[in-house]
């Protein structure tokens, strides 16, 4: 079970304490970067449509299974899998964009809270054909 | 970027012939059975809530890079990141479902269309906090 990574995360966001919580919470515009190798399966991307891009948070802690909130000491410590905790046994991100821009290997995204140079292993549709 | 299986799908469907190709076109319900190692991380999971299941496809053809409509030849063939085919470079299955039950390291769901077998790498709930 060993992942690829199929291209990288270019963003202005350079370590944990600038990266907002959740995408929505004002990432910053963010470039996919892919690698050669998978061109051919980038050629059906359509601006303007949300994405689902699933990255390797590689700064991750993998041995938490309990997580402490990071700045709320009233609530009380949380299963990791009732979490979006990046420090867990699988530290795979999962983040909902839109599509801006392609350019070539380039695909421009809005959205995306990942870290600077963080390893893209997937990109699939929201909802689409299984097949 | 090693993944570990964290658990196991313990499901009636045996091979690719017998799956949905949505969770919602009718799979059974189903048990993931989680590794002892990770049952800290479990506590929090509440039934009847939605939750984010994330696989490994470990029957997938990890060489795709453009898919073939499996019974509709008038559709083109498509770069396979505009689809959810399990055929692709990282094989993670993403899959929403609803926690039924929990016993102990077991957790039963609905609308898994994973076969029997399929290793689990994560769980998370749909939304919830970063931390």
């Amino acid at each position: 079970m060993a992942l690829r990574a199929i291209g990288r995360v270019e963003s202005p966001l350079r370590d944990k304490a600038d990266a907002p919580r959740q995408g929505d919470e004002g990432a910053p515009d963010a470039w996919l970067v892919f690698e050669p190798g998978v061109a051919a399966g980038l050629r059906d991307l359509v601006p303007g449509t949300p994405m689902l891009v699933f990255t390797w948070l590689d700064r991750a802690d993998r041995d938490v299974l309990v997580t402490h909130p990071r700045d709320d000491l009233s609530r009380p410590p949380t299963g990791v899998f009732s979490t979006r905790s990046p420090d867990r046994p699988n530290p795979i991100g999962l983040h909902l964009v839109d599509v801006l821009e392609i350019d070539g290997l380039r695909v421009r995204v809005r959205n995306l809270e990942a870290l600077d140079g963080t390893p893209v292993v997937d990109l699939k549709p929201v909802l689409g054909p299984e097949r």
